[in-house]
């Protein structure tokens, strides 16, 4: 077993949170920005250093080489550089640095494996300059249209096309990533549950299937002191019955299901008139199909009309539940007990780059706790003991399956 | 009895309408913009023909006079030319030209009264250019202060002395209203109770108390799908609740109640985001002031804080109930039964000019049917022969009022 050398990954860590830092300790490191490329180009440079060779796609994704011994696929690690605006300094590129570290630690051992290892830092997985979201490995998965992304537009008016021509980073559609044995995507929660339940590493079995409805309440807007209660249509008051409704029935459903009421608009918004319209939107999330679709039954079951006031709930959309490589997670399980460290089998219930991957090479993700479960903002905090810990799972889960890939040993999918 | 011509009172109304008509059949008439200065142009020039003299004070309330034949304080009659933006064609200006048409009605039948009749258009009413509604009723009736009022501002940054002093209606404040035997207002119900009742006037009785809160509920941010749902500190689920607990809770205080939520905004309002903020208003209104106590008692009585998340109640403003002349609205009451027109004794849900000359003057209103209740917007309707009865209505009071008080009926103010 060998353990990374936690204070060499803070300096990286602090390094790298120089690029874009905010005055509150947080980063703003959009996709392809002037701060980004930065990153990227000091990235580039300390895996060079390390003798990894640097390879670049057409979605300028950077792929760092470790030659192996042998000529097998790679083990792939990484994440993302980029971040929203005044995010975190943890969120994405902890993935990477973690994975940078794991490789530092096998040179200064001396340990040359028979398996390539590949680093990876997906570009725009935050969808914050340009939607969507986990854009390019949704690209290289094939979810996404490539085409379509590159008219992709900031709020400048730029698109992600010219933002691409112009970063130096467009490479070659034949570099991407195609065949690997394995894909490790270290992260940090994003939650509370680790820091809750004081564990040090979430062994991430998946990412949570989703639905997102928006539910539109149409009434009729009328004076506020002259219209009797009896002749409203008030829409603002069906939409508070049909929230505490949703409240009340979803939280029958299963005691993992979450759902968030997150946005909600309301016409003419003027304290004296009744609304007309009233528009919020419930996003909801859990690992079991059969749960999730008795969340889309409650919610299509919702009456047509209420009170005068028409209910129509409209799908924005869904996504299924990504499961990992069940091998893969237990070998991160395994991991963690060698060194000891608490572990906790759960599932993401945000969004990743591995989730796209997973459908074409075997995945899976570590999670470190994030304090208080704060992340995309300046106060995202996880420790750097707890990033080291990390790192020293990653290491030795990437050590065990090159051992065992080398070797021949065979796996089955899930 | 003496009935108005109708076919003369539609012709009225349909030529103030063009003075700021929109493409839709309503009327845009700011306050002191060019369209209103052309309504009060042409409304002096239709007093002069009938005789009647010019006064204006310095907030360009225009007076115009019917001299009688003795020297009495005059019955007033009026309300206001100007409109809110995309108004209607009846809010306000009604209440001035039915005054215009009882005065025509007076004049084509010789008739001379021994007290003076006086028709007031009270500038700046709906407060929908400068900020408050019903300013200049409140500076002579010492509700607002005028220097204050001076400063208030367009959205263009044009404040109201600046509109004032280019509008060429600037005039003394000695010729401020300060005493009169009566004011009548007429005006549409911008409600549906009276068409709702098949009804043709409303005897307003007074104008409706009311409070306005915003509830702020303070939570913490956090993301839709990582954080489990017993950790969370959701204040958007908490309003769901407060509103429909409040729904419960006032709808059992009284019938006459109304209470409205008609703003609410949430932050940061992103779907996949707990929001960490909710704030919402509360307006309701009741005749009774015991009624609106219970009110505020709910609105106080609401707990600090609930899971987790703090509650808020802010009083933003409250009015007390005015109550009018009984006398006046008996002698209102009584012209309807002369003329066969049903009637219904009320409350105005909405504010009127009327409700802060009432400190001064013996008052009251009279309402004439809304068409579905609307009001404030360019479909605003009522019938032209339900105008017609609402100015035979005033007409009527107007004389028997002159009857009564010229021989020297004393009355009772309530």
């Amino acid at each position: 077993m060998y353990k990374c050398n936690s204070s060499r990954l803070q300096e990286s860590i602090e390094q790298f949170s120089q690029f874009g830092a905010t005055v509150n300790g947080g980063v703003t490191r959009l996709s392809l920005s002037k701060e980004d490329l930065l990153a990227r180009d000091y990235f580039c440079e300390c895996c060079k250093a390390l003798g990894m060779e640097i390879v670049i796609d057409d979605m300028a994704n950077i792929y760092a080489i470790l030659p192996g011994k042998k000529d097998f696929p790679p083990i792939v690690m990484g994440s993302h550089l980029d971040s929203v605006e005044k995010g975190g300094k943890f969120d994405g590129v902890l993935g990477v640095l973690t994975a940078l570290e794991a490789i530092k630690t096998l040179k200064e051992n001396d340990i040359e494996l028979d398996i390539p290892l590949m680093i990876v830092n997906f570009t725009n997985e935050e969808g914050a300059r340009f939607d969507p979201a986990m854009m390019s490995s949704g690209v290289i998965s094939s979810k996404f249209n490539k085409d379509k992304m590159m008219q992709s537009v900031d709020k400048n008016g730029i698109t992600f096309k010219k933002a691409l021509q112009a970063s130096g980073y467009e490479g070659e559609q034949e570099n991407r990533l195609t065949e690997a044995l394995a894909y490790i995507e270290l992260h940090i929660e994003q939650g509370p549950v680790l820091e809750a339940k004081q564990l040090e590493i979430g062994v991430v079995e998946g990412v949570l299937g989703m639905i997102c409805y928006e539910i539109t309440i149409t009434g009729e807007s009328n004076h506020a002191g002259t219209t009797p209660m009896s002749m409203r249509k008030d829409p603002m008051i069906v939409a508070s019955r049909i929230m505490t409704y949703l409240h009340e029935q979803l939280g029958k459903v299963d005691d993992e299901l979450v759902y968030t009421f997150g946005r909600m608009n309301v016409s003419p918004n003027i304290h004296t008139v009744i609304p007309n319209k009233v528009v919020f939107t419930i996003d909801s999330r859990h690992q079991d199909p059969q749960v999730m679709q008795k969340v889309e039954d409650i919610l299509k079951g919702l009456p047509l009309e209420i009170k005068g006031c028409r209910i129509q709930p409209l799908k924005l959309w869904g996504r299924d539940t990504v499961f990992f490589d069940k091998f893969i997670c237990d070998e991160v399980e395994k991991s963690c007990q060698n060194f000891g460290y608490s572990s906790h089998r759960m599932f993401s219930g945000a969004g990743h780059d591995a989730q796209y991957i997973a459908s074409f090479i075997p995945s899976a993700m570590i999670f470190v706790p994030s304090i208080a479960g704060k992340s995309h903002c300046e106060e995202e905090e996880t420790t750097f003991e707890d990033c080291a810990k990390g790192a020293d799972v990653l290491l030795e889960t990437v050590l065990t399956l090159q051992t065992k890939f080398s070797v021949g040993e065979s796996y089955t999918l899930n």
